[in-house]
């Protein structure tokens, strides 16, 4: 169903915003893509708000015409979030990027839904304090908290589920309301924080953010250690987790993610299976956590560690494993990737990833495999050519093995990139049809016309 | 408004559970009250469910008719949220505890609603493992995770909001419905986990919970630390978080608490405002922990450290510790306890809870003072008589500015106990009316006939 901007309302927004709201083709493609594989489903047009109170009025307007409402941040949704798929208006929330508040004794800080992490941590450099959460991308706040965003220090620090602390939205009626508070728990009725976490935009927009931050470790290492198989690498992440090991980063990277790697940071890493580690604490506590990992990974294979003693090689590291997926991507021109996001119990990870990785390899596609393995979540990216269907066909495929076998072995199909356009079948598949006619019910309740980010979550 | 239990139903609900279905007066008494200073609220039967499928019948059964159903375990809380006001159906689960599942290698427990966190710990004791959240009293998982509830540990493990993976619930219209998976985290879909977890019985029934746990530390250490004046206490606490030392429990005791607990327990701890805390870790962590802390309270006018190194020594102040509340309402015969649950950001915890012992100095009543302090929570029990309507008006009135200062300064009026009867005022101050419109359209939407523990977190 196409819900296209009427005339009326383009006026009126074009009258109040002026050139900060814009139909120009490209702005409009532009806003109508992600990182995702899917083609680019324009919006009729897009607000640039730069507060709070003028995306209150766009969702007025747009509550009037009952036309749909996509916030957009940094565009590096890889479930095609963003996507206009019933037409409507692009809210561009880039402009809202002011660290409001920072609260270095309450280890909090307040931030507009524009900031994206990496700005965040440039603000807050000074205090001693850090914002762990960590995708791929230099996302946005806002769209970390819409996706339940998370990365490779969520094994220590956990998700956007457990740093948000309060929120502002818009809501369906264009008020503006406050959930949670800055103490550091409450039982006061309910958890509206949580239930916008993770609401991809569904049931309002995010306007502000209240999110707990950490001090930086007083000793950080981080090491690398090359393992002759996958398996090796996978064992040794279940044994250091099952035996309580407060490891900040555990990131399992395969040869094919090495090899891109390689290529695009211009690193030399050895082109095997590999672990990428992180270990946070006081300088005897990091020693301590190290050792033990290091026997477990030699009682499996996993080759010496090398070192990363600087801060200036552990960033250049991590920024590699941050690049993963764009070098992949960059590694066959013109390709996309289709990105598998399971999650399973850390007992089963083993079984769920070996046979994947199995049914990867007997698949033509090229591949690549990176895995935030300590929570038991992990991606394949599968590289297609959009223009070839039946790749695109075979990644599905192979991604429906997968979540197939991760939910048998009770896990989710989406660790951390949300459900999107992508996984509306898996969603049903996972949760139940009862549980999702309550949290369609939940939709109904707080957006009865339907307008916030249309045909996402759910099928329309 | 009453909303009694028709003849039809009781008629009906006698012929599925026989003698499982009470009206016996002295029965129904005792599932209409709680430990909070309300009147008992008797419901019109009480029900002992044995499982799912029977807590399913009997919410299918009062649908049918319109009627109220109150989910019961232990009887623990303090807000009176057990009480039948519009009258109804109390469903007793304590009969569904038995432990489902334990899953080692996962961190994972699957546990019915009516196992107390004590039961718990000790069916998983030969695991190595522990569940780390400790209300006062040996509160029923169900409950538990209905309050939101947290305790003496979650300075370092996190609440029931962290702590609780999925849940089963049965709805309002009886069907038994999952939320949640056992993977560590998911971005499958609105967090229908969190929005149960706090809602207090008013969205549905709870009744399989899985939870979080945690490796029993290599070395724990115990010490309890005793202070000139409150204010000592407290600032020790605010530098030892603000350093981020991951402190297990810091727990404020001012002198009233400490002499109910001598008198109760048989201990001789010095009649002083006093810090009693646990580190967690291995043992050289633990050191370097304690070390921290001791020239912290040092700098704060604490006295030496006395350690508790013995297990036994441990489990008996620890225990004297949760009976502190009981030991207070033993102190003066016949009295109830008003209490009090604000959480604040760290660092208006001194300005928060200084000011509120002056109030309470300069009143009339009888009263102790207990605080997850690492949290900023904490609690008065102001002791009153329940026959003397002016002693509760004073209680009340204490609690009145306690909660007006917290929200001033940016917390909640509950940290862990939730709304039940005593708190729905403050909650609308706390959250606006935006966001307590848009929680009473989600308990529409999930239970339009408002059959599930009504007169609870909203006014009726």
């Amino acid at each position: 169903m196409k819900r296209t901007a009427p005339p009326a309302l383009l006026d009126a927004l074009k009258s109040r915003f002026g050139n900060r709201c814009s139909t120009a083709a490209v702005v409009r493609d532009q806003h109508g893509r992600d990182e995702s594989p899917f083609d680019a489903a324009p919006p009729d047009a897009v607000v640039f708000a730069e507060n709070t109170a003028e995306v209150a009025e766009v969702v007025k307007l747009c509550a009037q015409h009952g036309t749909p409402i996509i916030p957009y941040g940094a565009g590096s949704s890889i479930e095609g979030h963003l996507l206009a798929v019933q037409g409507g208006i692009s809210i561009d929330v880039n402009a809202m990027n002011a660290v409001l508040a920072v609260n270095p004794e309450d280890l909090t800080v307040t931030v507009q839904p524009g900031v994206t992490r990496k700005q965040l941590n440039e603000a807050i450099r000074d205090t001693g304090l850090f914002f762990p959460i960590d995708p791929g991308a230099d996302a946005s706040i806002g769209g970390m908290s819409a996706t339940r965003a998370s990365g490779t220090n969520a094994v220590r620090y956990g998700t956007m589920r457990e740093n948000v602390l309060a929120l502002e939205v818009v809501t369906a009626s264009g008020e503006i309301i406050r959930t949670g508070t800055r103490a550091k728990k409450s039982s006061a009725g309910y958890d509206l924080t949580r239930l916008f976490v993770g609401s991809e935009g569904t049931l309002g927009v995010i306007t502000e953010i209240t999110l707990r931050i950490y001090p930086i470790p007083e000793a950080i290492s981080a090491a690398v250690c090359s393992f002759p198989s996958v398996e090796g690498a996978v064992r040794t992440t279940i044994e250091t987790i099952q035996l309580g090991v407060p490891i900040a980063r555990v990131e399992l990277i395969d040869r094919h993610s090495v090899r891109m790697v390689n290529t695009h940071s211009k690193l030399t890493l050895p082109e095997k299976p590999m672990l990428l580690m992180e270990f946070h604490g006081s300088p005897a506590g990091v020693e301590e956590q190290a050792q033990i990992v290091q026997e477990i990974a030699a009682g499996n294979g996993g080759e010496a560690f090398q070192w990363a003693t600087t801060p200036e090689e552990r960033t250049r590291l991590w920024t590699a494993r941050h690049n993963a997926y764009f070098a992949a991507i960059q590694s066959k021109p013109g390709c996309r990737a289709v990105t598998t996001d399971a999650c399973v119990p850390i007992s089963r990870l083993a079984e769920c990833l070996l046979a994947s990785v199995e049914e990867a390899d007997a698949g033509s596609l090229p591949y690549f495999l990176l895995g935030h393995v300590g929570d038991g979540n992990f991606h394949f990216g599968y590289l297609v050519d959009p223009a070839q269907p039946q790749e695109l066909d075979e990644a599905e495929r192979l991604n429906e093995k997968l979540v197939a076998r991760a939910l048998r072995l009770g896990g989710t199909c989406t660790g951390e990139h949300g459900i999107g356009l992508h996984k509306m079948g898996f969603l049903v598949e996972e949760a139940g049809p009862g549980a999702i006619a309550m949290m369609r019910s939940i939709k109904q309740a707080l957006d009865p016309q339907g307008i916030f980010n249309p045909g996402k979550i759910f099928a329309a």
